[in-house]
């Protein structure tokens, strides 16, 4: 029997253009004369719909679809990721299913049992969880399937466990020969080698084979890096398709495979293409073909530069530089080596007399007081303004080229730098962004290095250095790396070697800036806790 | 034996200050000798504390302070809201409870069993259901408890019920003499009728007394309405305490009480009510004294300076006109109007040379091409700019002034007119801002005439009108409301009467306008579905 699993990428409710994608591969299976194909989890309908699965001419749609890839089965079997209901009059009667088809018909339908309901998951909130398993029985051989979240409850595997049932286990004692897992598993760094070994133990630990399907592709915050694998019984991985694309295997039950060697890759190189791909598919999926952005001579934007081109093409990347009376020489010659070196497409417009201007409108207001963090803010929000004119007459969509650092202790202007329909690299820490920088330039310097060795600086006044007021980025890192993946607190991360005032009044700055990120673009998740749907906190509270 | 039920307004994560608050309450109802004194859903916690809830060293805090509350009970019964933990490798492990404590010690501990998981509430993400019920006994009574949602599943009120587990129902079967429910509910239109009859129904249903209190205040976007109320056994509402501020009623089990009339109050006096507490919790639990906002001539602005006014007194708000070039002769005179009337601040600061010099600077760029959009928007962010400088100046709170027939439709330009730490007429339909400002009017001119008189206007362009993008507001409300409230589509609001080329343009610019709205200040919810944390949907998708 050849199985082929196959990773897609939907668009999110887009059912037309992600159900010819499910058809087409279901075409070429059959010239392949594969006997079943497997997608991932709601591939039918892209991850995460969110409300739209509260409509219910949503859900009608996607179960007349359900219908319509039924008919297109024929002699493949056809395993796809998408939405069931049963009328009732208890709860949201909706179900994340996979359902089996095969000539022209649904065979059977294998609802998910365990719905994450943590971080960026707020799966209960549509669907009810199904204790009901049953196997997938197909040409003489009993499939357990089971849903992304369905096979993280090993009690073997996790020390804490989120619930008191393992589907896997279910499956299992049910007779399960092969175990199947479709998901929507969104990517950060270290996860690709959490789920292989994983899917290695559970393989291991059953005795049975065991399939993995993950959709690819991004949609807004969350990047899905996609991949299939396979592992023998014995737990070796067999087989793997790329990650980050489009992707297949191919399966045959009845032959021996040998193990492969899988050199896990770098975080970095997972990160760096995260990125692209999260860049890439905002503007595939959203209509825009070309991006806008302040380049301000400091490493963010020169990041942001290299990772835009790459995921658009030079022609479509529009850089501005917008100096002022604190921008230093410097900035404008990198920024020019930078671009030239990319070939992207640029203008510079300088804000001195907007600012003067401003300064001018508002000096009676102002009348006796010192210049302080307003004149800063208005440089800022003078050069979001320009950016947004610009977006808006044009038509580019506007990065905003904050780092994780930054949002994190609220060392951005709101309606300034922080303006941007995207920000790809919030999640990214300024030490990973450095890292990104040294990655990029491994063969070829592509981001001048004088950008790189440059002592960071707002330079929104004389001789400002982000040190002024933040401390050195390798410890500030640090302890926004406990406090925010780890939920660390003060005592905690004293611990680890760092002073208690100092953790105090990071925290402090975290906990503040509440307020600015509840207003920020949507950023590109790439750690296990990015600020955005994943991370909620009241922005009128009080503990500390 | 004496009850009392209290309605105490906590800041979130304050827990020493929620703490006092309640201690002060039980001192107080010992003077009255009071036998049982009964606070809300999560009174020492405030609601919603998010992931708050998720961190060890908060939840280990309340967990003191609940034994502290208990050393504080005495000779007065004291149940109040808080979070209880039970150890155990599966879950969050954490509940949401009603802690009863008497005589220095917790007696016993009444877990929430139905977890609102939908709109705005997501106590799945944080609590773990219980489905162990035990009746609260004392001084020979028997009182069964039930914390908010838990009494939200009547089969007998509710066609469609969320759950298939009814907590008032198990109380009931147990023994339970009295019924009691301690609520964190917040505030929409029309839910205090809701609310009043369902609880006469379970009391009238059940032949049972039933006691129900309610946390008051706002916290960020959701408001708080608060008032204590017992029905007798017939379902006879018999006291009631007033809403939207701290209050109690003292319920005498051994006496008898007549039915007392209840009038609600009209729709349109509660949203202000709401809104006045919205704002003036924000000021007070952030620490903004004053507030800044822009004053346009039109009748948002107009209608949250009266609001402002109300909630912080005249000396606390700041107005700035900014009038352009496209402002009418007629809107720095209305604006003049109002602000003498209210005797707020004020200043002007007109934005002509600005504009310019942003045109002047963007002239290269946008040579050959004509105005559009983007220059609608270059003076809406100049205001905005405007006013942050002077929101940073200061450390005045800016309002923003948008409404939701705005905020749907994407009529607001991020970073402009959205600029704001908070925006409170931002669930606050057009139509509705009209009928506050007639239901402010009512006795005395308050908001002049010509704002509420005026043909409603951005005023960014020679003779704009909103109805030349917009239907007329009677008409584009309704499709909101349809829509957006009662979850309709484009078929169904068609059959209201509607034209389908216009519901669908509507739509369609509503879906559009989503990540403009991730990007809003929050928002005073004041319907049943408010933007913001309540309605989520993907910015990345393609249905309709």
């Amino acid at each position: 029997m050849k199985i082929k699993l196959v990773s897609i990428n939907p668009t999110i409710g887009y059912l037309k253009h992600n159900f010819e994608k499910i058809i087409e591969n279901i075409k070429i299976s059959e010239k392949e004369n594969i006997d079943l194909i497997i997608f991932p989890e709601l591939s039918l309908i892209g991850y995460p719909p969110l409300d739209l699965l509260d409509k219910k001419s949503f859900i009608d749609e996607v179960i007349s679809y359900n219908q319509k890839i039924a008919e297109y089965s024929g002699k493949v079997g056809v395993l796809f990721g998408s939405v069931t209901r049963i009328e009732d009059q208890i709860g949201t009667n909706i179900f994340n299913s996979a359902i089996f088809c095969f000539e022209g018909k649904i065979k059977s339908i294998h609802r998910k049992s365990l719905l994450p309901n943590y971080d960026v998951f707020d799966e209960v909130r549509y669907f009810e969880p199904s204790r009901e398993i049953q196997l997938l029985e197909f040409k003489g051989k009993k499939f357990g399937v089971t849903i992304c979240e369905d096979a993280w409850n090993d009690k073997d595997f996790w020390v804490h466990r989120k619930y008191d049932f393992d589907p896997v286990e279910e499956v299992v004692k049910l007779g399960a020969e092969i175990i199947i897992n479709m998901s929507a598993s969104p990517f950060s760094i270290g996860k690709e080698k959490i789920r292989t070994e994983m899917f290695s133990q559970i393989a291991h630990k059953h005795k049975k084979p065991t399939l993995f399907v993950n959709q690819i592709g991004a949609n807004t915050d969350l990047i899905f890096d996609g991949g299939a694998k396979v592992f023998d019984r014995n737990g070796n991985l067999i087989l793997a398709s790329n990650r980050f694309e489009e992707s297949s295997v191919l399966f045959d039950i009845d032959k021996i495979y040998n193990p492969i060697t899988y050199d896990f890759p770098e975080d970095i190189v997972d990160v760096y293409n995260a990125l692209i791909l999260g860049i890439k598919d905002y503007c595939q999926k959203t209509g825009f073909k070309k991006v806008i952005l302040g380049l301000s001579g400091g490493i963010d934007s020169a990041l942001v530069t290299v990772l835009a081109k790459e995921a658009l093409g030079s022609e479509n990347v529009f850089c501005v530089m917008m100096p002022s009376q604190y921008s230093t020489e410097g900035s404008i010659k990198d920024s020019k080596k930078l671009i030239e070196k990319l070939g992207v497409k640029s203008t510079i417009i300088p804000i001195n007399t907007l600012f003067d201007e401003f300064k001018k409108v508002l000096k009676n207001e102002f009348k006796d007081l010192q210049e302080d963090v307003t004149e800063e803010n208005l440089q800022s929000r003078i050069r979001g303004v320009l950016l947004m004119a610009l977006s808006n007459k044009f038509g580019y969509l506007l990065l905003a080229t904050g780092n994780k650092s930054e949002l994190a202790t609220g060392y951005a202007t709101l309606y300034g730098d922080m303006c941007g329909g995207l920000a790809p690299i919030s999640d990214v820490y300024k030490t990973k962004v450095y890292e990104l920088a040294r990655f990029i330039n491994r063969n070829d310097e592509i981001i001048p290095e004088e950008i790189i060795k440059k002592v960071p600086s707002a330079e929104l006044r004389p001789n400002q250095t982000d040190q002024d007021t933040l401390p050195p980025y390798d410890v500030l890192d640090k302890i926004l790396y406990y406090y925010i993946e780890e939920a660390k607190e003060v005592d905690e991360i004293v611990e680890y070697g760092f002073d208690k005032n100092l953790v105090e009044k990071i925290l402090k700055m975290v906990d503040r800036a509440e307020y600015k990120r509840k207003q920020a673009a949507p950023g590109l998740k790439i750690t296990n806790k990015a600020f955005g749907t994943g991370r909620r906190f009241p922005i009128v509270q009080r503990w500390r």
